[in-house]
């Protein structure tokens, strides 16, 4: 502790002016030096004053990322990539688990009002667009998901209701009929749920064929497997299945298997999220890959933006690009490769 | 904002002290009367004042949970778990994910100095025990996992060397004899991996067996099945493998089924930490449960103590337990349950 920009310059064999660049992170710096700077830093323990720099600006250098559930690996991997982002301006990211719970939500917005972070990340569950509006801090505020549409806030997300014709499209054109949707959700006036679901319906009517749908409550493995268990029941039990998240279809597909039935052959399964669980499992499973790194470099810069421009700009809506992964659950397996002798027994 | 808790007595109907009691957690209110209450103070959006109460004790309210990896499962499971813990207390949880990244690590532990954070539970992986021994402020510490162990705070964990012991002798009671180790590493100077290391060798050595090591960098399923697939172009493959934990393991799993071959028939797969992801893969896989729950439950405790009793009392060790969980990946399959008519073509 304590230890000042001339401790490191003189440790380094550099000017306080070339310490100073490199903890700015400025770019015209040699790598050479850059590494010479940065063992020094890193040797005395230096820690930059950001509080002072922020409290110059009025800021605390700090914001919140709230998020319904981190053991989702879809947030938890959008986590990494706000992170990476903020990291970009400096930023420390706190983060918050929301479970979806209404007073949580406001709590992280309090912290906005309360200066104890300058702005917020957040992934509504609970909130609704009139309290977000009457908010006078709201200014300092990124949606991130689906939630809310037109809201009184910035807004960052991907187009929903195309990705999920686009993912039913995919399912039909491999000539399977009985194409059900896995993740609607009873509360269907929230929630990504709705738009998905409208998304799957669409495709379904273009080709003249029936909807099927099974139901949750969350989206989780096990309610995935405990819907598709209720799917294999039915009289006519589906050909496909799109399920409204990786979680729900990596249960489903453990339910299809565990019943002794084949996945493509028997069922396809196709999700949507790409969390990196459905690269790894057998079958790999495919997905609607939402560029997550996009996701949140948008929300990032758009509350930059708000920080730069104040409340004034009217709210913007962002949406980001996706693309479908085909793999093993819709396309089949790659014939296995040769089996190394030995190992059987 | 400005509701009071006048206002709240009034629309439930009830005294401004009931108000206060439901508030502040108190267990004597009748269900119904907290029912009342909580509708009020949810109808009102009612928040309470914690940073008074909390400067009268002179505290914030929040701690950090540091972490090195969110998107590894087991870190975003046990995090859930620490909130909850926390929520007892009312106390707030912001997290903070260092990536084993030195400067972070330090970051965290300034949040106590800076007073903006109570407390710290921290998973570390970089900083060393001199530099936490040299910290003033470490009272206020409680370290979560192996890397270090009779520092200067207090540690929670489990006993990995009994665990990874436990996991081969469960293997070698199978009738494996080639078992594999995944997950050495090359600084075997910190982390979990030379502990777990060190149980796998003590059970092999107990049954005069040699060992067989694939090391990886990180603990991914990217590395599992690097790893998985250099043991399986070995002159003489494993006949089962004990993965450090269960990322590797869904990895090396992956890596053996695109392999042409079978599991557990032909290679029994084992892991650590039972996440969520073990219990729903096919086969669904062995593991090792550590105690998530009363791991961030103790955790919480130790950081109580701490406030309660300050930084005179010597640093603790708590120990928390585990269990081994059989299933399919070394047991093999359940027979398939009858398959539904219909869903093939």
């Amino acid at each position: 502790m304590g230890v000042s920009l001339r401790d490191v310059a003189v440790l380094a064999g550099v000017s306080v002016k070339t310490v100073s660049n490199v903890v700015n992170g400025y770019a015209h710096v040699s790598a050479e030096t850059r590494a010479k700077v940065e063992q020094a830093l890193s040797q005395l323990a230096y820690r930059p004053n950001l509080s002072a720099r922020n409290l110059r600006l009025g800021r605390t250098g700090v914001i919140a990322l709230a998020l319904p559930d981190l053991t989702a690996p879809y947030f938890a991997e959008l986590s990494r990539f706000v992170i990476d982002a903020a990291a970009e301006h400096k930023w420390i990211v706190v983060i918050e688990q929301t479970d979806g719970i209404l007073d949580r939500e406001r709590r992280v917005l309090d912290g906005v009002r309360d200066h104890l972070v300058d702005g917020v990340i957040l992934s509504p569950l609970a909130i609704g667009v009139e309290e977000l509006a009457a908010r006078t801090d709201a200014a300092a505020l990124v949606l991130l998901g689906e939630r809310i549409h037109d809201g009184p806030a910035d807004h960052v997300a991907i187009d929903n209701v195309r990705a999920a014709r686009d993912i039913t499209d995919h399912l039909l054109a491999l000539g399977r009929r009985r194409v059900a949707a896995l993740g609607a959700q009873d509360n269907t006036a929230s929630g990504t749920a709705p738009l998905r679901l409208a998304g799957y319906a669409a495709a379904m009517a273009a080709h003249g064929l029936p909807q099927r749908l099974a139901k949750v409550e969350r989206f989780s493995r096990a309610e995935g497997a405990a819907a598709m268990s209720r799917l294999l029941a039915a009289p006519e039990p589906p050909d496909a299945v799109f399920c409204f998240n990786d979680l729900l279809a990596l249960g489903a597909m453990r339910a299809i298997l565990a019943a002794g039935l084949r996945v493509p052959e028997d069922i396809a399964v196709a999700g949507l999220d790409d969390i990196e669980d459905g690269r790894f499992s057998t079958p790999t499973l495919t997905t609607l890959a939402q560029d997550k790194a996009e996701l949140a470099r948008a929300a990032v810069r758009l509350l930059r933006r708000r920080f730069d421009e104040g409340p004034g700009r009217p709210p913007q809506e962002v949406t980001v690009g996706y693309r479908l992964e085909v793999r093993e659950s819709t396309a089949g397996r790659v014939p296995a490769r040769a089996a190394p002798s030995g190992p059987r027994h």
